[in-house]
């Protein structure tokens, strides 16, 4: 398998960039749930290319054609089709580079992979441009989400060197998520947003790109959703999101800074509170303990590597003559990825908290 | 599923850390290969306990007894199956703290998920013991990939705030990987090692416990390995290390660093070398492009938490009667968990690579 | 999930009779892999509608799109897409009985299954007009198998009361099966398929239906493929064909009649043939044992019941009233789908004989 | 994989019949089950050998020791292991025929499969000893939907030519089944049964064997648990059914008989009955419709093939030296398996249901 994700609820991708078409099938979703296809479509045009300093120009509507399972706006609960036609394909752009491998792209170990018969037109299988498909079944689940009051957000939480605020970890909620998810360039402190907006129109001038962080947070999952082992939320949620190309880490609440504290410090304090709800005074576990949910948020950061795709020449291979040569990359690129990425990493949330709540009984 | 993981090949976990066994199925091993028991032995003793001051003193030999699936020291290619009985229980250390969640453990969480009918006992089912039996999966498939000249090695990247070396990413070769494994403190630069140590012993006569960073390499993966999207080398490595308790984060290559990077510097440029082997000239990419093997190492590291267990007195809820408290851990803990968990990221990489491995012909 | 199977090699079928089109995915296709565009056809021709007396007169290319995962006729190794447009929706025809349940249709189970949420247009995803689909994937996985000379072939067992010869167990090579491959009524006697095309047309001319059986067999299937247990041909195949709508029942080699043998009878005594093959000189055990090829043909049977939709009136509920009423089914339906299931029984064992065969090396 | 079952339980079965232990992992029960280990015995015990003439006199207790998952006699929701240890193993028995390959039996095919590898002492990994585990697993599902109110029986329904009475297959409740499920040879027709056990003491007496159908039911099973396509109940069932050695073919409801129906005999007709639940009047689809339950008792039946281990001389080959030979089976060996392999049926029914339930809410 590998465009297969098969668990309560089951994936199935497919596509290439510069083929006719490229879509979903999505099985197992509970049946009668009200699906809005406006929501759907702003969700989608988050991951849509835009025209600015910050993305490629690429015009594509990318607005997927719903083929099966869902019925009067209802899911019917037999597998949910949706397709996405490539309308605006210009592979001559990449006519001169078949077999040069583009530094940092799955050219080469795709070409072994697949013995030289796999489709690199625009990146083939491997292009971003699949993560449209992956969006839109992160999207459905949302809304599934959203109707039991859960809701996931993201924001960019650092391009290159500059960072956003932080979420506040142990106090987000439906607003925080909306307030940042309306935003044209996603992030908590807009002066902050400025300044990573300048620095990719920077980066883009100097035919270069860069990278970044987003944040992503999930709240009101309720406590005990999960299991230990290989199929704790951090497993689910991981394997998903290392699905999206650019992706080099990922980390959960603390994470990484969680190493360099002493256990006095990274431990979260239970209490009840008031309502008699059981919260932690911190959230350095980022909402998930043993591999299942506490209750509080979940919080976990994504890292994405700059762009591979740059247009100064680049030393590399010709892998089909396997010599040295020298690569000059053309047609449209973004600069960087992170701010189309924001959707993408909510959407892999999605679908990972809908298909472990579907364990679960009262659902 | 939880503890079950059902790819090429196939693992399943069970056992509690205070029940009579706990132990592994492995299933669809190739026949035919020579298992080396006195080496499993020494890949298991890495994990066990230690006398000294990072470590628990529980007395665990912890040699599992293979059941099946192994005959005149090969394999078979049916099931193997290894057990691990428990002797040294102290059940009575835990008697009095059964209703307080340990902040930083899956006592709550694990009662919510299964209502309360988890065994509670020494952390049940979400005990670091059952990273033994996952050891031992990891062992046998190392063998198998040592017999093709593919190796494994990890290292305790940092402790705290002291950083050990990096491995030289792009040169990293079995000699390189056997002189830090059989080392009692896995580190490249003693010298940082002893500083480690000590801070470790520091932590633990300070009632307090300390995380850090493994970094993992494996050698010699040919190129072509993995598949895009959900069937990634990343994907499946992140799964399984997601299984270990007290990760927090996981990186491939230069990982969130990459995300502070130019395109222009994180590209990894391709060449081929004297011998006609295609590589890169540096390996930001952490030898995975597109989710498949390029041929160079592939580099990774993990992120643990500090030990949860710690003997200072701290807030806490009881989770039957849902009211606060105070909980004071007693009973043996190791006060850094991360010397330990060096074999442990070992044998989920060795897991990882051999199942994606089995995919290709001539294996 | 329902509609997904996920192996080695992984299908996915999506879809509702009256909605805009169906299809199926197909992943982990080996690359490089040469797909003759109207073979496919040809295959899919046999499961077509036929305007005779045999079959509904619904008009249907069927023929299925490509949109993903071929490229100059060869398989990419990335997922394969083919989609199928519904033409010919005469949802009207079912407009009077939506919440009449047909006796031995799946309006009902579904109903309560779906809590009323699914398409019942035609059967909706529960339709026949799905297996076209699996029919598609099963003749990409035939070609494949084709280019290494093991082949498939089913024919018409029995209609009703009427057998056609068997064919001989030890003895069925391609000429066997390209024979009755091509033929418009797949059976090996055309005498007994004349007796049985007017057993059919009576059938109709009664408003009833009728079922039968159909004999599949698969050659120069090497010996050692498959798996003990849970994961033999047997119950690969088993599983696959329990997917097609009317069946009710399976048998391997002599079946349910060697449950009436003595173990002396049933009993397939081994020899090593002249050219040094091992055979065997019965073949009662049909080709697999332990769940493992033995090098013989793989032969197996497989029971559909009459077509459920027949004309008459029908005692039955309307299950949103939960009252009894009486239904007279409309619309076009075949008296018979065993000729048109012939197809649908190779496919599946193409499907599952290629998806054992990729787990062993040098295929 | 071969051994594991991987669905919303997963089950992982190991041992070989030689070797020191066989055994059973079974995760994602639900947590908090009550288990009745007196009632576990008493399921094994069905499948045990028994002294008498149709069965192997091989003195196993069998009875498993509950490794995991099990605490204070309620299931804790994390994986249950069971082990069995071989005691009364004769491997001597076997050494004579080690590389003959008995006909009938997977000794050439294993080899093949495992090339050369795998444990051939009694069978090794395909021994019918190996449905112990499967068993204990069956009959933990089934106290699970006992405590629902959903009963499985089973019962012989023909030993080579002597058929016993039917279920009726509208009219099965709990008391018919658990009459059967008491009785040392369990049929409905004790007198039948006598002639069935004189017909296979006449085999054993001439060294021969015999085989039969074991007619399976289970009760009480709510409409709409299931799902079209791959993941119906029959799939499943049948998935199951096939793990057990010498299944030969299974049919559900009226199965084979039904395909020589017309469509206006084999239409089961709905109605309501008196007490407002949907009922049909006849039951020849066997309680399953579309993959999915109807409410009426599910049936179905599995032909078991005879014995193949028989104590004449029986033309095979050598398969290490590829030459013809005759083998003479020695060693304990069931002239008729059919008795003891009720239970399993029932088990694998047991499985598959709970399986199955595990999907709906409320369950």
């Amino acid at each position: 398998m590998s465009s297969f994700w098969n668990h309560n609820i089951s994936i199935s991708v497919f596509g290439e960039s510069h083929g006719p078409a490229i879509g979903v099938i999505i099985d197992n979703l509970p049946p009668g749930e009200h699906i809005d296809i406006e929501e759907l479509k702003a969700f989608m045009a988050r991951r849509a290319p835009r025209n600015d300093a910050t993305s490629t120009h690429r015009h594509e509507t990318d607005m997927p054609s719903i083929m099966s399972g869902v019925l009067d706006n209802r899911t019917t609960g037999t597998p949910l089709m949706a397709l996405i036609n490539n309308n605006d394909q210009h592979s001559k752009d990449y006519g001169n580079i078949s077999h040069l491998a583009r530094p940092g792209h799955a050219d080469y170990t795709g070409a072994v992979r697949y013995r030289g018969f796999n489709d690199v037109r625009g990146g083939g299988h491997f292009s971003g441009r699949l993560t449209a498909p992956l969006v839109f079944a992160g999207a459905v689940c949302g809304q599934i989400l959203e109707r039991r009051s859960i809701y996931t957000g993201a924001h960019i939480a650092r391009i290159h060197n500059i960072s956003d605020t932080k979420f506040d970890p142990c106090h987000i909620d439906r607003e925080t998520i909306l307030r940042v998810r309306h935003k044209r360039f996603p992030v908590l402190s807009d002066k902050k947003g400025d300044a990573m907006y300048n620095d990719i129109a920077k980066a883009r001038e100097c035919l270069d790109s860069l990278g970044g962080v987003v944040e992503c947070a999930v709240t009101n999952v309720p406590a005990g959703i999960g299991s230990p082992m290989f199929e704790g939320l951090e497993n689910t949620i991981a394997h998903l999101i290392f699905g999206i190309p650019a992706v080099k880490g990922i980390e959960f609440g603390a994470g990484f800074e969680a190493s360099k504290m002493l256990g006095s410090q990274n431990n979260d304090d239970f209490y009840v509170d008031d309502h008699g709800h059981v919260r932690t005074k911190t959230n350095n576990h980022g909402g998930i303990l043993g591999g299942i949910s506490s209750g509080m948020p979940i919080i976990f950061r994504v890292a994405f590597k700059p762009t591979p795709s740059i247009a100064r020449p680049q030393e590399t291979i010709d892998y089909s003559e396997l010599k040295n040569d020298v690569i000059e990359i053309k047609g449209r690129h973004d600069p960087c990825v992170v701010v189309r990425a924001v959707p993408v990493v909510e959407a892999c949330a999605n679908i990972a908290i809908l298909d472990h709540m579907l364990e679960y009984p009262n659902f």
